[in-house]
């Protein structure tokens, strides 16, 4: 299972039009078709979408549509990483980097001192 | 560096304040003991954090802000699942389940069909 | 000027499937033959593209890009009013209660305390 | 009620650290004081407060809240508008633009034309 994002990534990289991805065949090659704005305004879409289904879920009691939106968000993400030239790797490494109680939340700690001394 | 979802989603559970999380120690404890709306809206944040840290990148020429802006995003998507009471390897089952080139852009398609089919 | 927004709810009210509105036609009576999720993912994506066209603003210096998205992000808002049998007067009442120096800002004041108090 | 969009404005623009507002007092010059990504935030958390605000509204039935929401993502367009020299007239003209059957249709009708022609 802990490959599926690296998996994913090497597809997504083959969309790229630069490796032979079809607009007209790929939803994910005609995104990269689209550039920066297409992809960004679906990590927008996607963020709502979860949103929505978590608030569904609570109403409802079946949490399968939060998986579904998460799993939506987080292949958008990877599309949008690949655009930058970024990897899922990357990002599990700032996540690694950040682990452990100190690390992590000493981390949020400094954000929330942060925001506290700024008012927001 | 695979299991590092599995890990954070382990700290995260540790969180909560049926298991001894502390919002006055910790911001994921806080966070949980907000509820629903707080973690949601976290969501809604993250996202357009990273938007704007992606159109700062392309400007800039620096990618390093994508890379964490997207692990507070994933970050905050694994609260959410703990929220919802799903784990991280759902989400990445779910991502399996569409991987593959017809699975994965036959899933897309059929959204787009329907897309077009509804004039959105 | 002033009345735009009460004739743009008359038009939007009349778009409605229950008053004749044709979703065949309309974009409106599209939105609101599809319901709640489909008008407020709508507001979400709008919500992105107003902060991507602020960004390229900055960077290029013109600024009318932002006017378009905001007017796309308030014609929207008036679809959700609508949805909800709210009227932009009652908005406009909402802002007028908080209006003055120290309303507007009590109001604001109120809300970053809580903030603050809360560590958020 | 017609001009409180106007009003406001003023009282924003008299927010600006230029114009003597102090981030010390006020809620709106101190999001001045930090800038065009404090304020983008803005935009998309009350956009995600909206949402959530409309879900809880269409279970409970009581739609008072959408309307505090919304009237708090309009409050924050002002002031992203203020940021950008803009002004809440120059929206409702754009709006204005666009209205009117043929105007108002024929734009939103425009743009699904090309969302379809290109698949999106």
């Amino acid at each position: 299972m802990s490959d599926i994002l690296d998996r994913l990534a090497l597809i997504i990289e083959s969309r790229k039009l630069a490796n032979g991805g079809d607009p007209d065949k790929s939803y994910v090659a005609r995104l990269f078709s689209k550039g920066d704005d297409a992809i960004l305004k679906k990590i927008g879409e996607e963020a709502t979408e979860t949103v929505m289904a978590a608030k569904d879920a609570r109403r409802d009691g079946d949490a399968s549509k939060v998986l579904y939106e998460c799993a939506d968000l987080w292949f958008h993400s990877l599309i949008m990483l690949a655009q930058f030239d970024l990897s899922p790797g990357q990002v599990l490494e700032e996540l690694a980097r950040r682990e452990g109680l100190s690390g992590l939340e000493e981390k949020a700690n400094r954000k929330l001192v942060e925001r506290e001394r700024n008012g927001d």
